[in-house]
């Protein structure tokens, strides 16, 4: 695969091969009461029940760490994040020891200071080393350059990497040889790492299925990206959603503009109601931002009405007090 | 199969086949960091995936049902139940009607008058009549009798029942050929019908697999049965593992004595510190009952050292607030 250019179909199902060691299918769930509720068929894809990371970011994390040369890895890994991405450069690294040998693989992680306690930890426990910054975009990119100076270590980007892509695809690939005859995909987009993998899976393996975003109010760029033609950024975010508060990035927006038949925005609320019938009715525990793409069928039930739709439910690392407080505030 | 004699290896295979039809496999899922604190290598069956139900009990009904003649299936059926198999019966009515079409299955669930909303609402849900009665036993089992008498309804136990046994040795069935070399499978024990059913699976499939039991000491009568070598009652029962309040049944109860290695009980505050570890580690809904084993589990960390070990977990359906408060009250 050629790091350069947009992944081909040969490049996805060779990502898929090379995973499949390391990563297990997700489980794919179903509920009659969420149906009823929306009027569709709904086939959940579960990345929040992915082993130990808990979210979807195990796979393009993995696939870009398999795809640096040995020489490379013995520098380790640089990245920042202040969530999944985080945990999930983190357990490739120990994974990778643990299954194929070798040295340790370093791995340093730029994290903002007011970083979620819940996902620092999971850093700490997959043996990953936590460097705390001040929280804005610029400072952390600083300090990964900084850190890539002293260290040599090559910087896996959360979601602006055609590896990171191709990994991020398989939860798709998965979903559509399980579950047949499917409409439509509807995936959360905060980067756009998944959304535009996932689209790209689509568009080679089936063709006619529509890949639809589901995307908060409180950050929606990829839907003002869509609207204008041009790439937008968010300049201020307000969401809950906070694993979908990054802006698109400019190796997934063309893909996106390409693959993605349209956005659907949802207020703090919708997701809030969403992610308590997943709690209730799946009887799983499910992050913000893997209940925005059910908020957003829920939300336009006339556009999904009596189709097969897939859900991909992208994560589930909340702090479970918290997640009631949302629950109570929503009544 | 014979209604009146303990199952066969080849009665548990054929109720495997034929529930094939209308459950679905449940997933197996695995956490590090659960394996990290038992130092055992865990495979838990997550039975509280199961969908719409959300629990083991499916399996049991379902069976069952389908082992009625045409004839009886036409009169309905009549259960007492304050829980899960008051919401199985009704589904398994249901669902054969969706998925073999003729009349609707009518059904009976006579339940207590303080039984928990969640599971009224199930029952509702799925078409089911609620007949309420006062909270008592007695009360329960002269309602029942009364109902049928009115109705020519079949009764369905919810354990003490060779086909609901069958029904429920799937679980197992379905994990020992997923999971190779298991030492021990752990399963709650409430009436027995889940345990009685996982042990003649595993001795049929594995004959070296111990299945052992886990109770809350609040309602230890299979502990005390065991100990006596004579089926024991509880007279009084405290604790919040609400899905094994009942009594072992006389079906159940040798069919444990000769396959069950032996029963360790656990008190709430440990079922709710391993419950609390499910749904942040595995990311799931488990309720109390279904926590019951891995407290098992932590609580005779050497007995399990080091060996593959199955855990049952036998349901999700909890109220979500109930649930966090016993999170808070036991920190």
């Amino acid at each position: 695969m050629n790091s350069s250019s947009v992944p081909s179909a040969h490049d996805l199902e060779k990502a898929a091969d090379r995973l499949s060691f390391f990563i297990p299918e997700t489980p794919v769930l179903r509920s009659e009461a969420i149906d009823k509720a929306s009027g569709a068929s709904l086939f959940f894809k579960m990345e929040n029940l992915m082993p130990d990371v808990g979210a979807f970011k195990a796979r393009g994390a993995m696939n870009a760490l398999l795809m640096l040369q040995p020489k490379e890895r013995e520098r380790g890994i640089v990245t920042h994040s202040s969530g999944n991405h985080a945990q999930a450069i983190a357990w490739a690294a120990k994974s990778y020891k643990q299954n194929v040998g070798g040295d340790s693989i370093s791995t340093f992680i730029v994290m903002p200071s007011n970083a979620n306690e819940m996902k620092k930890r999971g850093v700490r426990e997959f043996g990953g080393t936590i460097i705390e910054c001040e929280p804005s975009q610029s400072r952390r990119e600083e300090k990964v350059v900084e850190i890539q100076e002293q260290t040599g270590a090559s910087i896996i980007h959360p979601f602006n990497d055609y590896q990171v892509i191709a990994g991020q695809s398989t939860a798709v690939r998965e979903l559509i040889n399980r579950i047949h005859a499917l409409h439509d995909i509807v995936v959360p987009v905060g980067g756009g790492g998944l959304i535009s993998g996932s689209a790209l899976a689509a568009h080679y393996m089936v063709p006619g299925i529509n890949v639809i975003g589901a995307e908060p109010e409180g950050a929606n760029d990829a839907f003002r990206s869509m609207q204008t033609g041009v790439l937008q950024k968010n300049d201020t975010v307000n969401t809950i959603a906070d694993g979908l508060l990054t802006s698109l990035g400019e190796k997934n927006f063309p893909i996106i503009q390409e693959f993605v038949d349209r956005i659907i925005t949802v207020s703090d609320e919708e997701i809030i109601a969403a992610m308590r019938m997943m709690w209730e009715r799946l009887r799983v525990i499910v992050e913000p931002s893997g209940a925005v793409p059910l908020a957003a069928i829920l939300k336009q039930r006339e556009v999904f009405k009596g189709k097969r739709v897939g859900v991909i439910v992208s994560g589930g690392n909340v702090d479970l007090e918290s997640a009631l407080g949302l629950f109570k505030a929503n009544v």
